[in-house]
């Protein structure tokens, strides 16, 4: 066993898979008790490792929670770009973008309740706010604006940076009622409200 | 002095107005430190009134967020109501809502803290997402919406209670980085942009 404590090289050295299983214990038992009240002693146990083994990767639980959502984001953020990657025009894209969105929320919930609530404490909404993976998500939706209005499909008066922050908004707002609410309401229907929504208000011509 | 303690009957006995001095200093303390690390003793500085003299109004911190919370929320919901009262149309009164909340917003940045920030910690979150105040001001946007399709000028598959969740979190979402950036950019433009897409996204013909 390493002295030297944690390192960003720990991911290369996930023997047996430890880290990889330490985060996505940390993500049922952040989404479980909330990040304030979860210990990590409780995400040991529930990861199946020893306390001890959790600080050979993380420093504590704040860095858990960032190295997390950092992972996790880059994850989301290939995925969705995989999807678009597949679609012609930018306003089905824009449209693809919604409902990817709200179908990554759907089929993992514990990551959404962690990325949309967990994540949203007033203390650390800032550097979050600010992370690179939220940035590269929001530069993935600002680049299909940009797109579309230069194809001509998209309004040109359309001003990227609000608009991407409105469409974002609009997406996390409804994921979070849906979480809240205990996820009763049909979240497909919802993505395609938003998605015809979306596109006719940012469409040259109505479609 | 009464022995009590605090009661709902406490307002209409606010003597010289220091009920209201203490939830204005309240939006301030609460603003500038964060409800978190805000004290009971900070308010009754800044409102310059004895520590004992806020629990003559108030049992504690928490009852002093939801009281500030409910009083603000019900005089926005009025003002919101008053300046939709004079707009004909809904598609007008879209654009309305749009620009009276991000003018409130601007004009009371301390609150707007407080609603928008303060308020989002996970375990305040599922409370006042859920709080009257906050539901009679998503009511206000769902019947102009449902208005706008009774009346023939929005279209018919619109859905009152998705859309007016997607324009909340549009609004709020613009708010809230205004504030986390320092608010820097030119939230009035924002506001007619977002006017502009809501107004085109929700029209049965094209504007």
């Amino acid at each position: 066993m390493s002295t030297s404590g944690p390192s960003p090289s720990g991911r290369s050295q996930d023997k047996g898979g430890k880290r990889a299983r330490i985060v996505d214990a940390a993500i049922r038992v952040f989404a479980d008790h909330g990040f304030h009240k979860a210990t990590v002693a409780e995400v040991a146990r529930e990861a199946d490792v020893a306390d001890g083994t959790i600080y050979l990767y993380f420093k504590n639980k704040d860095d858990l929670l960032a190295s997390l959502f950092e992972e996790r984001m880059a994850e989301l953020n290939s995925l969705m770009s995989a999807e678009l990657e597949q679609i012609e025009g930018a306003l089905e894209q824009v449209r693809t973008f919604v409902r990817t969105h709200l179908r990554m929320v759907r089929e993992r919930p514990a990551l959404a309740q962690v990325l949309i609530i967990e994540l949203r404490q007033s203390a650390r909404l800032l550097k979050f706010h600010k992370a690179q993976g939220f940035a590269s998500y929001l530069d993935i939706l600002g680049a299909i604006l940009a797109r579309g209005v230069e194809e001509g499909t998209m309004r040109p008066e359309v001003d990227t940076k609000s608009i991407r922050r409105a469409i974002f908004g609009a997406l996390d707002e409804v994921a979070l009622s849906w979480l809240l609410g205990g996820r009763r309401f049909d979240l497909e229907k919802n993505a395609e409200q938003l998605a015809e929504f979306f596109a006719r208000g940012l469409a040259a011509q109505a479609p």
